[in-house]
């Protein structure tokens, strides 16, 4: 150790132990998670450990989404993570959907065997349980029994739950064979009212999205080939990371009758004839995480919005002598119970034996927004240094100029007062700086060349195209261009430059609106 | 419909549906889930559903346990749904008390099949995954990554997840094959640390059941029969049910060296010395909403404690006239809005078409502390009636009586402002009312025919004993009296009476201390 190292310094280069993502961003995504420790594979193939600053993330943004869904007028239930297999095979396109990778139980016990534990023959399953990959079918099943007349409906239910799809190629937090969502299922007496939920808990999602992730999106629906299976409707949200691909960040399904049908749930409606519920569902998972880092971190590792920051301000002292130490660390004690006063989330990092450069350097790693140090000097002056996680660009500007920018010295009373406004500022800026690169990267396409110069040469994003095709179409652009339609979009949804009628891309056949093709996660 | 009875009315006898605990206890247990909207088995045997009554009041004991946890500093993380096989087995003792009735995953495909979802055979796992019971092995899997020195350490992770134990005769909340609990796993550089920590946890179980459930503990350890498979030492808190049993209501293990031996969890310690960690483990589950049912219910229903009632006050308009009507409801609003302001949790209940006399019986049955009646001669007198769910039981009363006195007409302003302190009331009296039903049923004994009274002849109940046996003489007890060494208490947990040295009360040997004897669930 080299005290003197101790004294205010530039932070460690941060990008040690990072790959740029100039250079690999895939590579770069995985970094970001192992220096930021959100999360890592575990001994079980496929399945991920959502080390605790990830999951204190995914806390903030289960708060932020409950507290949404409660008060558009949603209750929380558990139901079981077992599905019998004649249960998922009951709805036909729904079983055709997810009847597939799945976990399958088919014994309920072990026992010991020549000095080894293994599965007891004699214990198979009459029928075997399948682990949860979405709940609809044993769902229903209940609902069946709480619903006789309208008068039990809307029936308003949401689950946070764990599910289970057997995926071979995992990537953490985007696909992972277990993962945790919430799943929300609703049953209603009208069409209408099933449509009306299924577009409002969408646009739940789209603001969340918005406003706390700082993630702006594109809302629409899927063509028929890209349906949750079962559904006759399927809206989404998609976002786009920084390399240009679309990541679908959240689902609302109208499942008509389809569901109530299978299950045999009727109701008595006010006219006094029996009819089959509507239904919807909706959804988003730890795959949120996933599009946070992909949309807001840096080579210097993880962003944070400040309203999903597990810790918004670390508190950083800086001494040489025992004598500094105490002082130091005593003003980042006061200065830490002020801010806590506000209602700022706060960290004083008064770890021994850390070098305040690896702490600058682990804090950044972990997206922490705002970083106060507290030297001696500091003390003297009555101020502190404020320093944010990232600034706004500026055009022209250096790196060496933003890093400096990113620091201030400030008055204290000053400095404690400006930390809640900065915080908000950094949130709004994020939005901003990924609003800027959703629409520096998407284009209005006419032409297959045009298309084909943009995912092949410009590197991609967005692309606003007439489209009139079908499936086979869709699977004809895929293999091409490994695009797909990410959404047929809402029409309030197509930027100015892209409205109107044309021509399909690819088949040149009329087409009443462009839709949103891309690369996608 | 009969208007006429919408006039303020005695509730519907609150005893309809609903079996008296003195005719059949295991029977008017499940009625009171039944008619409380809790829970209810589902489709998939032994797996029950959690209703939203239900989980809102388990969402509630989330809130307040979490702050607990951390506010001693823990931290929450997210562990795989699945452990292989060899994993679980690792741990000898483990493996001898876990690896037994589990939900065993084999394959991870479906197909069709002459038209049937059938398990693809060719998918089966080359090794089963259990889905876990508990989640040590798999846990310090991971801790092997996480710790290399003692500046790792404590590691104090908590998560909150769902486990499967299979199973065969279950009852809901209390025992089911799959249910929701929360394990903190912690890792220390010394024995000390680890033996401090896992008193520190059960103590928060205590202080969560005593003063949020209103459920008073014993706290002691379990015998070596009773321990957690791979425990050096379980510690335990019991709690009284109405029918004098015990329940086990939370377990905090310390685990010595056992999983960082098995898992090869070595770190370096201040002297620089290589040395396995230390461990604890601990863990309360959706059990603890089972022991809140049988703790406080009534024949009337659920009762709950103001503190985990998800609706604390109800607000019942009664009318004839649609202007009474708008008159009563707009008042039921203001009052709500008052309260909510004061942090309380209110529900209005204006629903059309429902006589108040069949709202009332459904609010007493889900438990809400208070109900606020308002009719019209309220609003003219300016007054509001409050309805107390329970009143602390007077010597001599008839239920005639008691049933009154929850009854009071008050000023307005005054009524609202007493609201806060008859909820905090409310509380302390379910704590006494428990406290009082454990030292009604408690027994100091000193002789195996005084014992077989108690337990045979006169209800049972907790029963303190010197004891002196082992494992067989504690099957012996089990066998002739079903009952159980409950736990080796604390030597404060031990009432005045009881202290003191003795001879057991089936052997004769001489024991230093009593034991706590009972039936249990």
């Amino acid at each position: 150790m080299k005290p003197a190292q101790a004294q205010r310094q530039q932070p460690a280069t941060a990008r040690d132990g990072l790959t740029p993502r100039a250079q690999d961003y895939a590579q770069w995504y995985l970094d970001v998670i192992r220096r930021g420790e959100l999360a890592e594979h575990s001994v079980v193939r496929g399945c991920m450990v959502i080390r605790p600053h990830g999951y204190a993330i995914w806390e903030r943004m289960q708060r932020e989404l409950d507290d949404r869904f409660k008060a558009t007028g949603h209750v929380n239930a558990y139901f079981p993570l077992f599905i019998p297999l004649s249960y998922l095979a009951k709805e036909e396109q729904h079983a055709a959907g997810f009847a597939k990778e799945c976990a399958v139980v088919t014994h309920h016990r072990l026992k010991s065997k020549d000095g080894k534990v293994v599965v007891d023959p004699e214990s198979e399953l009459e029928e075997p349980l399948i682990v949860r990959p979405t709940s609809e079918t044993v769902i229903w099943a209940q609902y069946k029994n709480w619903i006789q007349s309208y008068r039990d409906l809307p029936l308003l239910i949401n689950q946070w739950a764990n599910v289970v799809r057997w995926e071979m190629r995992t990537r953490l937090f985007l696909r992972t064979a277990e993962f945790l969502w919430q799943e929300g299922h609703t049953a209603h007496a009208t069409e209408a009212e099933a449509l009306e939920e299924t577009r409002r808990m969408l646009e739940v999602y789209a603001d969340f999205s918005e406003n706390v992730m700082a993630v702006p999106v594109i809302k629409g629906r899927k063509t028929p080939g890209e349906r949750f299976a079962g559904a006759v409707d399927t809206q989404c949200i998609e976002g786009m990371m920084q390399d240009g691909k679309a990541l679908q960040m959240g689902t609302s399904h109208y499942l008509g009758q389809n569901f109530s049908k299978s299950a045999d749930v009727k109701f008595l409606n006010k006219e006094g004839k029996l009819e089959y519920v509507y239904a919807t569902s909706w959804g988003v998972s730890t795959r949120l995480v996933g599009a946070l880092i992909m949309t807001h971190s840096d080579d210097s590792g993880l962003v944070l919005p400040p309203r999903l920051a597990p810790v918004q301000v670390v508190i950083v002292p800086i001494h040489k002598t025992e004598e500094e130490r105490a002082k130091t660390v005593e003003e980042g004690r006061r200065v830490a119970e002020e801010l806590k006063a506000k209602g700022i989330s706060v960290r004083l990092d008064d770890r021994e034996g850390i070098m305040p450069g690896a702490k600058y350097y682990e804090w950044e790693a972990k997206g922490v927004p705002l970083r106060v140090e507290v030297g001696p000097k500091d003390l003297e002056k009555g101020s502190l240094c404020l320093v944010r996680r990232f600034v706004a660009e500026k055009p022209g500007e250096t790196p060496e100029e933003a890093r400096k920018r990113r620091k201030t010295f400030l008055p204290r009373a000053e400095a404690l007062a400006g930390i809640a406004p900065a915080l908000s500022l950094m949130q709004s800026e994020l939005l901003e700086r990924a609003r800027a690169l959703l629409a520096s990267r998407t284009r209005v396409i006419d032409s297959l060349e045009d298309f084909e110069r943009f995912f092949k040469d410009e590197g991609g994003g967005f692309a606003w195209v007439h489209w009139a095709g079908g499936a086979a179409e869709e699977d004809e652009m895929s293999k091409r261009f490994e695009t797909t339609v990410r959404c047929i979009p809402f029409p309030d949804q197509i930027p100015e430059a892209a409205r109107g009628a044309g021509a399909c891309i690819l088949t040149g056949r009329p087409s009443t609106q462009r839709v949103l093709m891309a690369k996608a996660y």
